[in-house]
């Protein structure tokens, strides 16, 4: 056991040994662009934790929703509710875009939401702002991709994170991005009946 | 236009109509074993987001934190300065296994943690369990799969959801799982020199 116990201390000392060495190397500090894409659960779920965590810092961040506009989600009540200070929360979009059934209302809503997106974006004040399904307003060309991209690129202040969700991200995103994330679903209770509950799925 | 926002509303009504027969079907409510595992980002923080939503259904929750507990994360900040009433959290372990580089300090912190985790579950007032980087303590059998995998199949109260994040979960935890996400690293600003940053990493 002692043996077991030499031989992890050691190999562990290894591998911090091996990651200090290549964090000397992490220096620069700068604003990100954010992608979580992909099929799995998390895409939203994981925009709005790092928005907890910003909270958490005294970060000042904004969130604009595109598509779950409808839904009244804990992340719309929670933020609204108890942190009108810290998060700014905006929703365009009129819920996901096969319950509207009405394509020039949705192409509005993404246009609007993504002026907001804009603004928010270019204020000095917010330094991470969270533009969620806004994948799926690019998946169907509501909002124009390389219009987005650009603005990403040439005009987000430098020290401004954007974290962009939804599934289906466009190659132009991915290229421009500096972190992508792909959720997959590996198994989903809907295949075994269970139906959306609180708290899990929304 | 007008023929393109015609085709677009005709698909979308069929892509609701199939979705509202589907949906028929997903009638049972239960308590889920969910899952976060992969090398990518957003494991842990979409167990957080699942926190938060949580607190704003006004659903009681708690978190035990098996690995990262010597970070002052945003999220451990946030909950433990704002949250103690809705969202109960515990520290177990001592951070990541290669800062600790002591085995039987990292086992007795995984043990002490699955302790608190069984307690947490099994109280009745509390109906959402996340259990933050346990899967890095199976990983290294500081915990014993099996035990943790018969207590969430036999002892776990039907309707208590829990969520286990962590990198390589193992088969037995997948298998036991009703609600699996991978998430996948597809590119990172470490590669390109970039340090680890407040409210994107931690």
């Amino acid at each position: 056991m002692d043996d077991i116990n030499a031989r992890h201390n050691e190999k562990m000392r290894k591998i911090k040994a091996a990651r200090d060495e290549l964090m000397k190397t992490k220096k620069e500090k700068k604003g990100l662009i954010i992608v979580h894409t992909g099929d799995g659960k998390g895409k939203s779920s994981s925009g709005f934790g790092m928005i907890m965590r910003c909270i958490g810092h005294g970060i000042p961040c904004a969130v604009v929703q595109f598509i779950k506009g409808n839904w009244q989600t804990g992340e719309k009540k929670f933020l609204r509710d108890r942190f009108a200070e810290e998060c700014r929360f905006f929703v365009s979009g009129e819920g996901f875009t096969w319950e509207t059934q009405d394509r020039e209302r949705d192409i509005a809503a993404a246009e609007n939401g993504w002026q907001i997106a804009k603004e928010q974006i270019l204020d000095p004040e917010i330094k991470f702002v969270l533009l969620d399904e806004i994948n799926i307003a690019l998946r169907y060309d509501y909002l124009d991709i390389d219009e987005v991209v650009d603005f990403l690129l040439t005009q987000k202040p430098a020290m401004t994170h954007v974290c962009l969700t939804g599934r289906d991200a466009k190659p132009e995103l991915l290229a421009a991005a500096d972190l992508v994330t792909e959720m997959t679903l590996k198994k989903h209770p809907f295949e075994d009946g269970v139906v959306a509950q609180r708290g899990v799925e929304f």
